[in-house]
C-alpha cells in the first residue's frame, strides 16, 4: 500500500523530493505588504509592581513634537508606535547648528514590552542567543543624513540613546516601514462583546505581525516556521486572512526539510542553506491535521495527494516509539514538546497525539478515495485507543493518568478528547474531575490553552471556552498586550523563559487562535 | 589692485564662487584604487612597560589556518594584516554543524595600534566623540553568509569577540578590501640606508592611506581635508605619487568653504552639506604656498590665476591682526595654531607666519607678472620682518622671543627662518643658542618638527635634518609603527590626546614629510 511503498523508497527518492519542494516553495515566495508607520507618541517608564513585568510606559507627549526636540550626548529617547508591528526603522537627522565634526553614535533598541525598554546587556542571563535582543549599535558619519537599519525588528516600543553626537542632535523623522502578508486587521465580528472584540483583534495582530515570508512563530525570537505553530496559524488564517498560499509555501518548506528517514522537522528554515536539526514527534503528527485542514479550506485535493504519503510516512514513524504498555521506546535524542512544563509526564499525550494523527489520516484516505487504506488506520486506532484506555485510564475517575507515576495532567485529558479516546461525556467528566485532585499539572501556556479550547467545543462545552477566553487571553489584554505573547500565567506577572525576561516573545503565534474561537461564535457550534 | 577688487567684492560674488568651486570639487572625485588585503597571522596581546602604549601584539599562528578554527561564546580573535590600511571588512562565516537558530552577534574592533586593541568602552575619557572608536556590534540574521560592514577603517589590527552564536562559529574568510587613490607603495630609493628605508616607505604609507576622496589628516579620526595638513600632503605627493588632480580637488574644497569674509577655512568636509566653523589663521596664511609649490610642480599656471586672488586675500584679512608691537589684536574666537603645545606663546610665529605669507605671495605675483603687487608684497614684508626684529628679537642672543614673558621656542627660530626674519647665519645660531637655555618649549610634534627639517635646509644643516628623521621618525620605527603617528614624544610612550589614548590618530599626514627630504637626499642641498 501507499504508505509502505513510500517508506522503502525514501532513501533513494527524498534526495530530489526535498529539492523539489524548496523550488516549489520558493516559487510561492510571497510579496509583503509595506505600509509607513509614525511614533504617536513619547514615553517614560515607570516601575509598577502590579504592571506586567512591573514596568509600565507612561505617555510624556506627542511625538508630532518630535522634529522640535533636541538631543545630546547622554540622553535617551523613547517613542510608543500605537501597537506592535514588525518592520524596518529609518532615521532622518540633522544637527542643530549643522556642523557634523564627527560620526554620531547611537543605541537603539526595539522592545516589544515596556519592561525590555530597560535592558542591560551586562544582566542578560538568557540560555538562548543574547543577539535575539533587538538592541543595536550604530554610527553615522554624514549628517544631515538618514539612516536605514538593515535587520528587521518586531516592537511597538522604540528606545534611542545617544552615545555620541558632534552636536545637538534632531531626529526629523523616525519611520517605521512596516512589513507583513497581510498588513491590515480584519473588523471584529459585530456579535461579539467589546473585550471580545479587542481579543479578537489582538489575535488578528498578532498573526498578521507573524505573517512574513512564512508563518513564523514568534517575529522577534525564533522567526521560525514551526510546524506545530503552523497548524494553528493556519487555522486562524482560513477564517482571517486566508492566504492559502502562505500555508503551502510552509508546507513545501517543512517537506524540503525532512529528516533523511523522512520524518517532519519540528521546524524550518527558508534559507536552503540553513538544516535544521529539531524534530519533534509529536509535531510532526500534527502534519495530517494540517493538510487535511488545509486542504479542505482551500479546497486544494492536489496538495492533499501530493503530501499524502508523506503524512501517513509520521504515522508510521511514530510507530517505532509505541509500546503495549502505553510507554514509549526508543525516544533516543528526540524532543518530546505537548507543553513547556518540565514536569509534564507526556507519554499518554504522546499517544493520544498518534491517535488524533490516525483519525486525520482515515478522513484524508477517505476523502482520496483510498478506502483500504482508511480501513487500516481505523484498525490501527482501535487497537491503540484500547491500549491507552486499559493503561492509563483510572478505572475510578475516568481520568487519563501518564508516566510510572501515574501523573494527573490537564493534557492528557485535553487529548484524550481530541483524539477521541474519551467521548464527550468522559471528556467533560474528566476535565472537570481533574480539578478536584491536588497536584494536577495545569495547562498554563497559550499552545497547551488552544488545545484546550478546542476540547471543550468537542465536549459540548462551547461556554466554557468562552470564558477561557475572556478570562487567560482577555487577562493578557488587561495587563495591556496589544499581542498575544507567548507565555502568560495569570498568577505570575514576571514570566523568565530561557533564562531571561527579555527573550520572551510577545507576539507569539500559538496564541492568536481565540479569532478561531470567536470569529466562530455566531455560528453552529458544532463547527469549532 | 587684484586684491582690493577681490576683497571690495566678496560679498556680492562669494556665494556664486562658493557653488562654482564646488562643482569643480566634485568634477575631480577620484576613483579609489581597490586592493583585496587577508590577514597574515593571529595575534595576543602582551602588556609591555617599554611597548609603545604599554602593549605588545606578539604573533601566535598564521592566518592561514583560520578557517580551520571554531570560535565559540566569549572567544576573542586578533588579527593582524600585516600593515596599516583603510578599507572595508567583508566577513564570511558558517557553522561547523550548519545549523543557524538564532542570529550571531560579534563586536568589531578595528585598531591601527595593539592598544587599542584592549578598548573598553566605559573607560574611555576622551573630549572628542566617542563614535571615532572603530567598534561596531553586528548582527549577522543567517549563516552561512557573508557581511559587508558599511563602514570605513583605518587599521593594521582587528579584534573578533564573539558576543553570541548559535553554534561553533567559523570564519572562512576576513577580507580587507584595502583603498586609496594611490594604493601601492613607490620603492624607496636606492641610496637610502636600510632605516631611511624603513623611514621612507613608512611616510609613503602613510600618505598612501591618507589618500582617499581627498587628502585627510588621519583616516580614522578626523578623516577631513585640514589646510595644514593638505599642504605638507601636497608637497610629498608631489615627490612620490602626483596625484595632482586630487590636490586641487582639495583646493576647491577649500575654496568652497570660504567664510562670508573670504577666510579659508582651516578644514573642509566633501559633503556640501556640510559647513565647517574651523578658521586658524596661521592655515590660511599657508594658502599662497600652498598654490605656488602645487603650480609649480604641477606646472599649471591656470589654477594659480584663479585662486592667486583668494591668496592675497588671506594676507590682507589677517592685516586685522597686526600691531607695531608684535602683539595680535580682534584674535577674537579664531583658534591660532602653530602647534599642539598649550603653552606656547604664538604671537612672533604668527607674525612670522605672514611673513612667510608675503613672500610666497611675492613670488606668486612675479610668476603671473604682476610686478606692482610684487612689489607691494616684498614692501610690506620688509615693513613688518624690521618690527619683528625690533620688538622680538633678544639683542645679546639673536634669539627670537614671543608673547608678553618674552617666551623661548623652538617655534619661533622656525618660523623665523623660514620666514626670512632670521637670515642662515642667524638662525643656525638661535636654533643652537636656545637649546642651551632653560625652559625654552620645544617642538613635540611631527607637524611643527616638519618646519624644523625645513629650517635646517634653509639654514644650510642638512645633516641636522637628517639626524633629526633618524633619531625622531626612526624613533616611531623602532617603536613598531608602520604609518606615522599624529603625535610623538620620545620621552612618553603613552601619550594623551584629547583625553583619551585611543583618539590618538596612528596615521597622520602632517607626519609623513621625511619622504619629502629622504627623496631629495641624492639631489643638491638647495632643493630641500
Amino acid at each position: 500500500m501507499e504508505m509502505n511503498h513510500f517508506n522503502q523508497n525514501w532513501e533513494s527518492e527524498g534526495p530530489a523530493l526535498r529539492v523539489k519542494w524548496h523550488e516549489k516553495a520558493d516559487a510561492l515566495f510571497p510579496e509583503l505588504q509595506h505600509k509607513s508607520v509614525q511614533a504617536d507618541s513619547l514615553l517614560e517608564l515607570i516601575d509598577d509592581p502590579v504592571a506586567w513585568q512591573g514596568v509600565r510606559a507612561v505617555r510624556t507627549e506627542e511625538a508630532s513634537g518630535l522634529s522640535l526636540r533636541e538631543w545630546k550626548k547622554g540622553d535617551s529617547l523613547f517613542l510608543d508606535f500605537g501597537e506592535h508591528h514588525v518592520g524596518y526603522f529609518t532615521f532622518s537627522m540633522h544637527l542643530a547648528d549643522g556642523c557634523c565634526g564627527s560620526p554620531a553614535a547611537l543605541r537603539v533598541l526595539a522592545a516589544e514590552l515596556p519592561f525590555e525598554l530597560a535592558y542591560k546587556a551586562e544582566n542578560f542571563r538568557g540560555g538562548l542567543s543574547q543577539a535575539w535582543i533587538q538592541e543595536e549599535f550604530i554610527k553615522i558619519d554624514v549628517l544631515p543624513g538618514s539612516i536605514r537599519l538593515p535587520r528587521r525588528y518586531a516592537c511597538r516600543y522604540l528606545r534611542i540613546d545617544v552615545i555620541a553626537t558632534p552636536g545637538a542632535l534632531i531626529f526629523d523623522q523616525i519611520e517605521f516601514d512596516t512589513v507583513s502578508t497581510a498588513n491590515y486587521l480584519p473588523p471584529a465580528p459585530e456579535y461579539l462583546s467589546a473585550l471580545e472584540k479587542e481579543i479578537y483583534t489582538t489575535g488578528c495582530r498578532t498573526l498578521r505581525d507573524c505573517m512574513q515570508t512564512c508563518f513564523e512563530d514568534g517575529p522577534k525570537r525564533d522567526r521560525r516556521l514551526w510546524l506545530g505553530d503552523l497548524y494553528l496559524e493556519a487555522k486562524v488564517n482560513a477564517v482571517t486572512y486566508r492566504n492559502f498560499r502562505l500555508v503551502e509555501r510552509c508546507i513545501y518548506l517543512l517537506a524540503a526539510n525532512c529528516s533523511e528517514n523522512g520524518m517532519l522537522p519540528a521546524c524550518a528554515f527558508e534559507h536552503s542553506g540553513m538544516r535544521t536539526r529539531c524534530f519533534i514527534p509529536d509535531y510532526s503528527l500534527l502534519f495530517p491535521a494540517l493538510l487535511l485542514e488545509h486542504g479542505k479550506a482551500f479546497g486544494n485535493r492536489e496538495i492533499m495527494e501530493e503530501f499524502y504519503p508523506l503524512a501517513v510516512h509520521q504515522a508510521n514513524l511514530f510507530q517505532d516509539f509505541l509500546q503495549e504498555d502505553c510507554t514509549l521506546r526508543n525516544t533516543g535524542s528526540y524532543w518530546f514538546f505537548v507543553d513547556h512544563d518540565a514536569k509534564l509526564e507526556k507519554e499518554t499525550s504522546e499517544f493520544c497525539i498518534y491517535l488524533f494523527a490516525l483519525r486525520n489520516l482515515a478522513e484524508l484516505a477517505h476523502l482520496l478515495n483510498r478506502e483500504d487504506d482508511k480501513a487500516e488506520f481505523l484498525g490501527n486506532y482501535s487497537h491503540w485507543r484500547g491500549i491507552v484506555r486499559r493503561e492509563a485510564m483510572d478505572p475510578d475517575t475516568g481520568i487519563l493518568l501518564s508516566g510510572k507515576d501515574r501523573q494527573i495532567s490537564e493534557a492528557s485529558q485535553i487529548w484524550g478528547v481530541l483524539s477521541g479516546v474519551l467521548d464527550a461525556g468522559e471528556g467533560r467528566r474528566a476535565l472537570a474531575e481533574m480539578k478536584k485532585l491536588p497536584d494536577v499539572i495545569r495547562s498554563r501556556n497559550p499552545y497547551q490553552l488552544h488545545y484546550l479550547l478546542e476540547a471543550y467545543c468537542v465536549c459540548g462545552q462551547e461556554e466554557k471556552a468562552y470564558d477561557l477566553i475572556r478570562d487567560y487571553w482577555g487577562g493578557m489584554i488587561r495587563l495591556g498586550a496589544d499581542t498575544f505573547w507567548e507565555v502568560f500565567d495569570p498568577d505570575g506577572i514576571a514570566p523568565v523563559l530561557y533564562g531571561d525576561p527579555c527573550l520572551v516573545s510577545a507576539c507569539h503565534a500559538w496564541s492568536c487562535t481565540p479569532c478561531l474561537f470567536l470569529q466562530k461564535k455566531g455560528s453552529a457550534p458544532e463547527i469549532c
